[in-house]
């Protein structure tokens, strides 16, 4: 068996080594229709982890799935004005369906805010009837001229949740909260730190009052919107003639919110946490967890072979996402290329030697350590270490985003800077400006994070005064 | 709080029956999309309750979920003949994308063979490769002239599964297997009867070598196809040149099952179990398994309340999908009726007096038995009582479609019997006797069944030989 062919290096060209990698990891594959990638069992699996997490946490704060149509006719995306404008560019259309031409052109949902509103305003007539709190997991097609796997696909994964509230404070809340689980999942179960804030006017969600996001650095010191919740206010709730009668007898709109997260999510996994040998996975959404190897050739394969077999049913037993590589045929070294590309957070190396002591290696993916450890209770070694690879894979990738963020006084400091992280700058709140700093730059704002604290100063573009500082980088 | 209006009788009209409890039991309504629907809340959550149950048996055969594209070049549909044949004339098609004419029109997925033999055309190179089990949970469209709720939409959500093998023994026992699995489903959850069995040519899947299915008789006496399992042969890996190398070192075409099936299953959950006062679901798949109504006004209420609290949290800490109803603007027998219309497999109910005696009353959705019981150990009640009624329910439907199945010798008793049920019938082979009874009766073939007896006779049309029966039935 030839040895595995190696990735272009995160340093010869980050955006090589990032589209090898999930091909070679057999995460995705580009479709032959433009734009359109194939999740592959691999990548469909972390994706699976991903929903399971966070349907877990919507259905504990209250919401309920739903499906809505695909097809929306032409004329919804009208009623909203800001949402037309903002998705027109990006629609595909069905012309033709059934052998004839269509009345009315449909088109794909690029979001499903006005399908859902037409919806929401027949469901809803008393203020008995909120709030009303769901979500759905759907595809959704954005026509894109320019794409990456996972980052930027004109089909992608995603869910939305809509939620429709009697006032303007409790969607509010609502935003915010979802907001938090968000940032749990990216977190907790990513292990990728975020920052969460608002956004500003201009990089808002077309249709939204205001729009807050988790913002995540990558390798490459670029900036990855991983998750976005919406406060929509009465916008949608106006166009769709979306109406509660109140206690006090009146017909009032709703106040609703909008949130999604999407199977960009595990470009962004990949991108915070892989190496140039393959994937590094966080143990809590890794489909494979432990891989055993039993080495060793012939009798001493069996033998070898059975020891195994006997600690990946323990493995099994425990919940433990265990990988037995019974494969005869390939080498102990190919395998662990292999499963180093794969991503697989711990190797068990065991062979005779090893049996004779009762004794195995546990290899760790995140940090290649290595430890030779008793037979006897070799289930709560494992245990013990992905837990420290959770923690540890968390702990870098802070060190990261802290040695990657700057605080920048001055427009010397932002050209100087523009490639190196997050930039911490003041800005005067003018689109006009913000846009300049782009146009020359490629800097854009990411989002006015809640936990900095918010001092005046001087616009570092313009020099005029400025509320607070936001937090500007280039982006995917 | 007015009482609700009852919904037309099973007798009276059974289609619209079918169309008023699926809206009022919010299960599913209409779009302005033309034949699509809103799968609500109380819908998806009995779908998501299939979901789970399926996948996890994929899982345990060894299949693994993806995710194909949803947009296919139209070219491809047309690389199998019959494929194309069978689904033209039901495809919908995207002409323009991103503000432009895409240069060759993309049809919405009817199906995903040929997209995906695209793919696994890349993948498979060796017979080390194979076999390759892949299942994928997605929605699709066929444009359909007629339609209604969940049982024929122009979208709807499904699972299909692809698989490749080096054998064309093992593509038929992947077929057979995958069968039996929705067999179990059907039977074991859905405790719905089903018939297993193989589709005449003219009713296979468009491309199919052959295709089996498994057939239900709903309560009007119409038999619904709830699940089929296609062996595809080398037809699609022909079209698409989805080869491997063999140990003999030479090039073979690798042999392929697909498999589905849909939301339509909702359907054929209704149609088989529910009655005049609304739904009748199985306990297995019931999104509400146990309604607890306390009874009383003001302190009563109160204490009653608290009592129902109690074993809430109970039934809910033993996984019992319990629902309390607090409401206290609204009357028990209201209550009674809403839960009986929603599918509420028990109702306990617990008032002054009961809870005096520490007892409450335990009454059955399916069978409309009451009893009371001792507070004392009334999850243990409850337990068996779902387990009873999924048990009973199963009888029930099995009964019900012994005693609407009948042995039909001649043309005069396939007359007489048109609208009785499953007719067991000879026939002579030929798709022209098919389509003639068809066309006089209505009655179409829905499979040969595993189970029958294949004793020779003659053609109840043609009085030509015959090698053994069919089962004829009107059908949705």
């Amino acid at each position: 068996m030839a040895q595995a062919e190696k990735l272009t290096t995160r340093e010869e060209n980050f955006s090589d080594w990032y589209v090898e990698l999930v091909r070679r990891a057999k995460l995705a594959d580009y479709s032959e229709v433009k734009g359109c990638m194939v999740i592959r069992p691999h990548g469909y699996a972390i994706w699976e982890n991903i929903q399971s997490v966070l349907d877990k946490m919507f259905k504990e704060t209250g919401h309920q799935n739903a499906y809505f149509p695909m097809l929306i006719p032409e004329s919804y995306m009208r009623k909203e004005a800001e949402h037309v404008e903002g998705f027109s560019p990006q629609l595909a259309v069905v012309t033709h369906a059934g052998g004839g031409k269509l009345e009315e052109p449909l088109v794909l949902r690029p979001t499903s805010e006005t399908i859902i509103n037409a919806n929401f305003a027949k469901w809803i007539q008393s203020h008995r009837d909120l709030p009303v709190l769901v979500n759905q997991w759907a595809n959704v097609v954005r026509w894109e001229m320019r794409t990456r796997l996972f980052l930027r696909t004109s089909e992608f994964l995603w869910q939305e949740g809509h939620t429709c509230h009697a006032t303007e404070q409790e969607a509010q809340e609502e935003t915010l909260r979802m907001l938090e689980v968000y940032r749990r999942l990216a977190e907790e179960w990513m292990a990728m730190p975020v920052l969460c804030g608002q956004k500003t006017e201009s990089e808002k969600f077309a249709g939204a009052v205001s729009t807050y996001s988790i913002e995540a650095l990558m390798q490459d010191k670029k900036a990855l919107q991983a998750g976005t919740s919406h406060n929509l206010g009465q916008n949608f709730a106006k166009a769709f003639g979306t109406q509660y009668q109140g206690k006090d007898g009146q017909q009032h709109h709703v106040y609703q919110t909008s949130w999604g997260v999407s199977t960009r999510l595990i470009g962004a996994l990949v991108m915070t946490h892989s190496d140039d040998k393959g994937l590094v996975l966080p143990p809590k959404l890794s489909p494979v967890q432990v891989v055993l190897i039993p080495i060793g050739k012939k009798e001493a394969f069996v033998f070898s072979l059975e020891a195994c077999k006997n600690i990946h049913a323990e493995l099994l037993s425990k919940g433990i996402r265990s990988k037995l590589d019974e494969d005869e045929s390939t080498s102990p070294g190919f395998k662990f290329h292999e499963w180093e590309m794969m991503g697989a957070c711990l190797r068990i190396e065991l062979g005779p030697k090893d049996l004779a002591k009762r004794q195995c290696v546990l290899a760790r993916r995140d940090n290649a350590e290595k430890q030779v450890v008793a037979l006897e209770g070799v289930a709560e070694r494992v245990v013990e270490q992905l837990e420290a690879a959770q923690r540890d894979m968390f702990i870098r990738a802070q060190k990261f985003v802290a040695d990657n963020t700057f605080v920048v006084n001055s427009w010397e400091e932002m050209c100087e800077k523009a490639d190196a992280g997050f930039l911490l700058a003041h800005w005067d709140g003018e689109a006009a400006t913000e846009a300049l700093i782009k146009q020359e730059l490629g800097l854009s704002t990411r989002n006015r994070p809640f936990n900095l604290p918010q001092e005046k100063g001087l616009c570092v573009k313009t020099g005029k005064p400025s509320v607070g500082r936001v937090v500007f980088c280039k982006s995917y």
